[in-house]
């Protein structure tokens, strides 16, 4: 499609109601509850695969939303997934978002324990916002030591976990959802290969302005 | 697949066989030139569309890896794909990568040309960094103006046009695949709705991981 002198607001509203639309014309019928997650991660990746893979605990969108508006702090595995979550919706709804992975700490404790950074910021973000919005994009070994501190106690607001990939990846995501399934944990998943830091920052966007919308119904915008 | 005890770099090596195995097995010929960026598009996504949406000038990737050697700088749209181009890899072969989109001047321009942001950036970039590598994952304006500002003469090292979306982005990428080729500027595309920043990250470090490869043997990774 296109469009002539559209703004990135136009362009966006467009995308939308291409997304809805061909949704509409296939046979895949979306829960109301959790189509505003489902088409903001088709519009990161214009990959229709995703109203297939995307799983969600009951309850868990309406969860998401909730955490926000009450400022819970989103934790990401990676810089690049933290970089794609909107800083002006953080700052409607006066929360934060952070990455460990990155700081020296973690690694120096990474190799201390011979585990990775990923795990060991997990570990680290447990310990210091054990009832964040966890969006993992990357890491495997992130979700398993999640799923382990989920086991042990830790009760996160909302698990996001849509790492990509071909090792660990699908059985770290079926750990996980069975995890949070049996501890009452909201959880959306990416089951499969697919995900990644494009679908975890869209994840955490659309619950986002979702929560947005719902504390200011004026600012609609499309969810 | 299951991996037991693997570390970040086990788990990459046995991913990037699995998809090796699975393109071989399959009935896709890809051009030995461009298998390490393909394969790293398809790590970066689970998705093996790439292995047909991939189109490469002529010597693209080889043009790429060379003005990577020569320490040309890399030029993002976004500053997640920016966040997910190797640092290390960067620092390496003493290149930089810079994204200009959240300056204040750029969006100062952009309001008073009545442009967007993506625009404003691409015009600072093409000024600035002219015989850059641009790596364009999301903004189809930063598309247009590109292919406008190589018709005026501008003459990048590679443009890695990887846009993902559902309003002129189709026409973007094609606009943009016939000026380069016109002009003779080496440009990697991937063609249709799908890509974004994780693509345009994921192109620029095979590109990085195959020029440090070329320049230092010993350091073998998948490529």
């Amino acid at each position: 499609m296109k469009l002539q002198h559209g703004t990135p607001s136009d362009i966006e509203n467009a995308s939308m109601q291409i997304i809805a639309q061909e949704l509409a014309a296939s046979s895949i019928r979306i829960h109301k509850e959790n189509a505003a997650v489902v088409r903001r991660v088709i519009h990161a990746t214009a990959d229709f695969d995703y109203a297939f893979n995307l799983r969600f605990s009951d309850g868990a969108v309406l969860c998401g939303m909730k955490a926000l508006m009450a400022h819970t702090p989103i934790i990401t595995d990676t810089n690049m997934a933290l970089a794609g979550i909107s800083k002006p919706a953080l700052g409607k709804l006066r929360c934060e978002a952070h990455c460990f992975m990155a700081d020296s700490d973690i690694a120096a404790s990474a190799r201390a324990n011979g585990t990775t950074r990923a795990a060991a910021a997990m570990e680290y973000a447990a310990a210091n916002y054990p009832g964040a919005i966890y969006s993992i994009g990357n890491a495997p070994t992130a979700l398993f030591k999640l799923a382990d501190q989920i086991g042990a106690g830790l009760r996160p607001a909302l698990v996001i976990a849509v790492p990509v990939g071909f090792v660990n990846v699908v059985e770290g995501k079926e750990r996980i959802w069975r995890v949070c399934l049996s501890c009452g944990v909201p959880i959306i998943a990416a089951m499969g290969r697919k995900g990644g830091s494009t679908v975890a920052a869209a994840i955490a966007n659309a619950l986002l302005y979702a929560a947005s919308e719902m504390q200011d119904p004026a600012a609609r915008g499309w969810n």
